[in-house]
């Protein structure tokens, strides 16, 4: 069977299930990072590989030092996911010998300039020749504090669900340019008992329902108040992907002053309540303009 | 201009030394592995990433069981080389989506197969589509103690330069079956005070320079004295690379209980003292059967 009749992501879940796994790994494959405990230490090592392709992330014209960026964040974002702390990166670059050295100097740019943004050291680096598209990819390591670590899995019965800015039509540039929240994510867990916390790479209507079942519970969400980003529908806010936003699960009894030291801290960035975890899920204004959007 | 005319290792040279080093890193780019040191813990974090991609580092219809294997090894290599060791691996697949599904779970075996024989947890992957060749690249992060951290740079005047096992002719099949020289690489450090390590991945005649040169030195070898794999002449020793070979630099005062103990010790695996490490580089025998090979 070829690969694009199964899917990656089904592969992939396969390949990592058989894979055995230390004692030291208390989070591997399926959540944003995978999470390891050292002996004798209050935290908890973080890593995360990721990678954009060229033709099937970015196109070839994008501006180099936009593939750099977007390549760096894709990784930093799984570290906002779970509250941690970037520290180091390993970049290995695959590229075509007919690309310009400008544009691989521009891309290490993006990179770099992706990686100071929070304070990440780049320590190592490889190039290989390739005679396909260019490819980068991006491995982080850092940390997290034991008691911050924020897996998908935790929520509760009636907790509130937070997605922090808006949805949809990433593809119109977004995607190339955004800052992850590592910054909101850490401020959420110093200030608040977050219960269960992912970013948005693969669209609402995928990610939801993957924190929900982490967390063996059902949502409960009102189509009409998903927080959406100018232009896009509410189709698009469930399924085009890539906004790289926070979804987090917290006790409704947080609601007011989370929302209240939001507005103080974050001015800029928009925290919408857009439904909470249940035991059966339920979609509020399911039929919409367009039509009947799927969650997977 | 474009890549192919400048080499990948001058580019990734001048675009890693640019790179802002925050203090905890101790060695980046340029060693084998990038050396990071964590406040008040006794051992220090180390990291590497490599990658293996089709038609450059394997032919296409190579055993896709070889071709994890040596993906995973080559990254595992460089732990060996500076006597550290490796605990926990991500893994990022770049694979077309007309490779079979056997292909890709095959290359995961190999993959694991090799990370279990050194007891590594692959702890993390991502798959990712491309309209090229296949590429994976592994990322490994492990510990060494401060004490036994083996840099190329640490050389002495006068100190005896060994090689494990055999050189040359690696292409004919041992660049895809290597095994690391972690275990006789912990030993070195645990029984003898070596001062200078790399692993043999270029060819002796690219690699041996560059420790010398780290280590503000020059080598005297002779030719004849390197131990060559079965058909393999001196050039190929000198310039075929994939030996995947420790080359590391001793004091000669250990050099008859180095040579006893290692024998008792790894009795099917060979140790050649080729020269030493002097003021000025000289070589000794140069002038062979097929002509002069060039050191570089």
């Amino acid at each position: 069977m070829k690969l694009r009749e199964v899917g990656e992501d089904a592969l992939l879940a396969s390949l990592l299930r058989d894979l055995p796994i230390s004692h030291a790994v208390i989070a591997a494959a399926g959540d944003d990072c995978a999470v390891v405990e050292s002996p004798g230490r209050k935290n908890l090592l973080v890593l995360k590989t990721d990678c954009v392709v060229d033709k099937i992330h970015f196109a070839s014209a994008t501006e180099p030092i936009l593939v750099g960026w977007k390549a760096m964040m894709r990784a930093l974002s799984d570290f906002a996911a779970i509250s941690a702390v970037p520290q180091f990166a390993l970049i290995t670059l695959i590229v075509p010998a007919a690309r310009s050295t400008s544009w691989v100097k521009k891309l290490y740019r993006g990179l770099r300039r992706a990686a100071a943004r929070f304070d990440v050291s780049v320590v190592g680096g490889e190039t290989s020749a390739t005679r396909g598209p260019a490819a980068i990819s991006v491995s982080v390591t850092g940390y997290v504090e034991k008691d911050r670590w924020i897996s998908r899995s935790g929520g509760k019965k009636g907790d509130d669900l937070f997605v922090t800015g808006r949805l949809g039509g990433s593809l119109r540039g977004k995607h190339l340019r955004f800052v992850p929240r590592i910054t909101e994510s850490r401020w959420l867990t110093k200030n608040f008992r977050v219960h269960a916390m992912m970013d948005l790479s693969d669209g609402l209507g995928a990610d939801l329902p993957r924190l929900a079942k982490a967390s063996k519970l059902g949502f409960k969400i009102d189509m009409e108040k998903l927080p959406l980003s100018p232009g896009a529908k509410i189709e698009n806010a469930i399924s085009d992907g890539e906004d790289y936003e926070l979804l987090f699960a917290i006790p409704p009894r947080n609601r007011e002053s989370l929302q209240r030291e939001w507005k103080q801290k974050f001015p800029k960035l928009r925290l919408t309540r857009i439904g909470s975890l249940n035991r059966k899920s339920q979609i509020a204004n399911r039929k919409l303009p367009r039509g009947y959007v799927h969650f997977k």
